[in-house]
């Protein structure tokens, strides 16, 4: 029946990559016996309750397989029907060209960017992990199933990927399995071209336990699965010898893979298989073994729900804390119950956030998040939360090493996996290694937070290389993402609280390395708004000034100057640039009045800003690379310096 | 000697960091052995000809450790006099935080990011085995050295380094020696908090020798490096394991990674060394040790130089190539030499350039490049002109695998290399995954060439994963970045011929997947000024649409419907907006003019285009993810057709 099945979805794969005159035929037909013993032997799912929390996980990591998964939604009875294959690729469809998170239920992520998706399976094994330490009891394995990913060559190229599986191994993710569809064929050709090393050994030396088969024989496949869910202490890889476009007249061609096989092809393929000359071909005998697999699959759900419901009745403490992270409930009143600082001593926006979230993490149970080796600088290691480790997760600091990149995919991996609120931390300047995790986090809404410190050329002496002035701007711009960059101590704290209460998508916390004066007391609830009037003038404005974080303090001394000098001068601190162009016109207009000029302050580049100018209006950044030096030679070389400001305004003025 | 020279250096290092009140002395402390090998007994190198091109390579990876560096560049007698020492890491200095191209002789690359500077060394390595295959004949090894790397624990974790890593041992690259300084310490503490994998294990695995040593012991680390060089076929790896902040008083802890040791350390360390109380102490007898050395060096140079005169004048031709691609030297008229497409027929800009490719490949015999396994769809692959691969360098199309990140790093080191022109290519949407290579490109300053194809939502059918929408002007911001985006076969042939000219900074060329009509014939010479007036209109222009790739066309048709109604419509193409702001007052007023409004159209964010607008002035683009579909449904979705922009021109001028 398995070998059947994966002849079936071959046809179905075939058939919707010609209909839609595009797709990736290859690797779903390649990988076919592989998603045939997943789907109907391994998976402990049930595609009538989707969310399941203690379903297995899956993901397809080769995300341009994508028939491969939507082939197995619908044949197995996810909302998947056979209307949506035949319309794979269009728009709209649930069959998207890769396999995007809230399209369909059974997509666990969005998977195309190669890497990305072992990445999040790291993530979820990982929160797997973290879930079960906090809620399982003797009797009760309220949390305990697999990740499951399937992966290609390309994936294992990336060095996100590398970088994940060496964490993993690390950390002794003892219920990750991931395939490796190994068919040896890449966009260019064989992977001979330039992928010659020995993945079994690489993997070996992560950490992981490495096993080798035929991925075509349904039997090696099963068999080696079950050794890995033996293999308890280490993550496990499952390197399937496959042959690309199998069965097809392409097969072991890197024509199978991006291209549809033709209309010939795929009546040969058809003949080849034994099967019908019609279209989208399922024999009723499939649909009725996947009937009855969900018989099984309902039964394993109730049992678990039945002992559930015991497990509440026996730890009610505990069932309160699993429905809080499972709701992401937060205190009322969030900003309110975050202690204000205690004094209005200059304080650096990072320490700032390091006591806010100190705070954040008595409040919130389910908060957990770590650093890319830099937790001392960036103040987010929660205190006596433990850490956590291979064979102890119940810890809520994690230890990503120099992996920024992993960090970011694992986190939403994590985020996605449900039940835990995430946050990751390295420096600004380092977003740049992170980048597609942030925009995946971005695309599937995922309210992961992070915290990059060390925001702009005042990081000093580490110099250019080390000082961001594109990276505020350039994360700015990816659609979904809030960046908040607060002027001091007050402005940090508000900043966590709408973090917190954002639950649509990812925020980034943009957080100074030096002291800064604390001067928002009182107004800071303004951050929630994303620009507000901090300082206001009596008469209408000859001058706004507009800054961001750091460069706040520097516009109040030159107001400070310029009304002494008899200048009417307001100023509005816009620690979120998307935030404000959320709010209404009419508060929007109150904020930048038209009456004066403008004139917008960021230790950045300063292209993005220009929405905010007219003519006659100024943008005050830095369009150049850096300098090393101690941080206020730098900022006065750059002229950032409130008596350059100053001298600025002035001539805005004459 | 080597001891006492580790120590001066120690010494060194204590007093630059403690004057500097800022730094990283635990590497350097823990390397002095190391480098002290390298820089007396192993490097092929001439102070006095820093030029020198077949000087070993030496790429200090772990950039934080700079004084080592700096230290050994002052005794050997580059141009690194004690003064810039004691300057450490203050304004101007050449002894800056991180290692800086540039700033002094003697500094190959510019490191800091982690994992960078493996990766440039990779592709140091590599560009000379090509040199050498290129120019060497028997009797005459014109190009015959190493490229030493000294990485820390935190370059092996970063997924850029696995990339060229899993590359250099594909390649074979036997004479790229690293030097791991495994101190087992990172920032968080020790590296079993995240690091635990079998390094040894895995560079096996990726095909590299490896040996594991003291690397406290001079005479282990000289016997491992001569081992290394005897290995030709593969690239080493040395482990050697140190303690960072050796002989410190905080040796072996974290302590001694980021800060300075502590006034009484210093004190405590140049007792414990035997040496005198007096800052930036080296005792006569080193530098007498290395004025000696410089005797050695410059004699071999001296006879490389003899050899390189008699091989000069025994292949004249082969000479003029090499001075061909150390120089630089370009036809004159590059443009006009390419040759104009042959017909009016449409055709996506990624083809126009394939075939412009095709033509500078048989002008310019030193320009080289590859793809991250997306040749044939990038069409960048330089046809009859040989792969290179392990053993046999003298091809010119580079595999890089699905590695964009170590492409675009290993591109850097061959750049840095001298002799060679180097492009790279992926999908525009996947250069979030090499950015920190871009951004090092550009702070460099090397003329690496980009070729991003598939620019916008016209992907189509692989949807939002796959399209870019933030990634062009995310690339723009980065200072001194080129970004060139032609709307036609004919633009683009005037896109390569600036690129190619452009020797001072990085070019990315953003091409279409989707045909494209030719439409600039005549003007299209504007490009290499970043944008001109492509459709004049008879009187003053009511309405300019500005727009960049394939939105002119869209441009062209709005301005067509509406020239129809009466309207006076301006059209100007915008290729490169970088170019434009170049450009002075007089010519950018001629293009833009104040009278009328303006309509700029790009398939991507809008904020960056707002430097252009005045009120009243509109940008059109895309601020959101694109969707799965065809491509012409996608773009009408998002408003992006001819009728759309129509309207919107027609609102603007009600």
């Amino acid at each position: 029946m398995l070998e059947k099945i994966a002849d079936v979805v071959r046809g179905l794969v075939a058939d919707s990559v010609q209909k839609a005159k595009s797709g990736h035929p290859g690797m779903p037909l390649g990988a076919a016996e592989i998603g045939a013993v997943l789907y109907s032997e391994v998976l402990a799912h049930d595609p009538t309750a989707p969310d399941w929390p203690n379903r297995d996980r899956f993901v397809l990591s080769a995300g341009h397989g994508s028939m491969l998964l939507y082939s197995f939604l619908h044949l197995t009875g996810y909302d998947m029907p056979m209307s949506e294959l035949q319309q794979f690729r269009q728009l709209g469809s649930r069959a998207a060209g890769h396999p995007e998170y809230g399209m369909a239920p059974g997509i666990e992520t969005t998977t195309g960017p190669l890497g990305q998706g072992i990445a999040n399976a790291v993530g979820m094994a990982l929160a797997e992990a973290m879930q079960a330490s906090r809620f399982n009891k003797p009797g009760y394995d309220i949390v305990n199933h697999y990740t499951y990913t399937l992966v290609g060559d390309g994936d294992l190229m990336e060095g996100v990927a590398s970088e994940a599986a060496s964490l993993a191994g690390h950390l002794g993710l003892g219920k990750l399995i991931a395939i490796y569809d190994a068919n040896s064929i890449s966009i260019e050709g064989s992977t001979d071209l330039a992928f010659t090393e020995d993945v079994a050994g690489r993997f070996s030396a992560y950490g992981w336990h490495v096993q080798q088969i035929d991925g075509h024989d349904c039997e090696q496949i099963a068999t080696a699965i079950a050794a890995a869910q033996a293999e308890e202490g280490r993550p496990s890889l499952i390197i399937a010898r496959t042959s690309i476009g199998k069965k097809s007249l392409k097969e072991n061609s890197n024509k199978s893979h991006g291209e549809p096989l033709g209309e010939k092809e795929v009546a040969a393929l058809k003949k080849a298989l034994g099967f019908p000359d019609t279209e989208f071909y399922v024999p009723a005998e499939v649909y009725e073994f996947y009937a009855q697999k969900r018989k099984t699959w309902a039964a394993k759900r109730a049992a678990w729900e039945e002992m559930f419901e015991r497990w509440s009745k026996e730890y009610p403490e505990l069932r309160e804390t699993w429905d809080l992270g499972q709701n992401g409930v937060l205190p009322d009143q969030l900003a309110g119950t975050l202690s204000a600082t205690d004094s209005a001593a200059p304080m650096a926006t990072r320490d700032a956030s390091g006591m806010a979230l100190q705070q954040l993490a008595r409040l919130v149970p389910y908060l957990v998040g770590g650093s890319a080796d830099l937790a001392p600088s960036t103040k987010t290691y929660l205190e006596g939360a433990g850490s956590v480790q291979k064979g102890n997760y119940s810890g809520r600091n994690l230890h990503f090493g120099v992996r920024e990149h992993a960090m970011g995919s694992i986190l939403n991996g994590m985020s996605l996996y449900g039940g835990l609120r995430v946050f990751g931390s390295t420096f600004l300047v380092f977003v740049d290694y992170m980048r597609p995790a942030l925009r995946m986090a971005a695309m599937m809404k995922q309210p992961v937070i992070y915290v990059f410190t060390h925001d702009s050329i005042y990081v000093g002496e580490d110099g250019p290389t080390h000082q961001p002035i594109e990276q505020l701007e350039s994360i700015r711009i990816i659609p979904g993402m809030v960046v908040i960059r607060p002027a001091d101590a007050e402005e940090t704290r508000m900043a966590w609280a709408v973090a917190m209460e954002r639950k649509d998508g990812p925020t980034a916390l943009i957080l100074t390395r030096q002291k800064l004066p604390v001067i928002t007391t009182g107004k800071a609830a303004g951050v929630a708004k994303g620009a507000y009037v901090l300082r206001e003038c009596s008469g209408s404005p000859a001058l706004t000034l507009i800054a961001t974080g750091s460069e706040v303090a520097l516009a109040m001394a030159a107001a400070e100057t310029l009304a002494q000098e008899g200048k009417q001068i307001r100023i509005v601190s816009m620690p979120s640039r998307e935030l404000f162009c959320m709010q209404d016109e009419s508060y929007k207009a109150s904020v930048l009045l038209e009456s004066g000029r403008r004139l917008i302050i960021e230790a950045g580049v300063t292209s993005g800003w220009s929405m905010f100018t007219r003519p006659g209006d100024k943008v005050y950044g830095i369009n150049r690379f850096g300098e090393s030096g101690p941080a206020e030679e730098v900022a006065k070389h750059l002229n950032l310096t409130s008596e350059a400001v100053t001298e600025c305004a002035r001539q805005m003025l004459d």
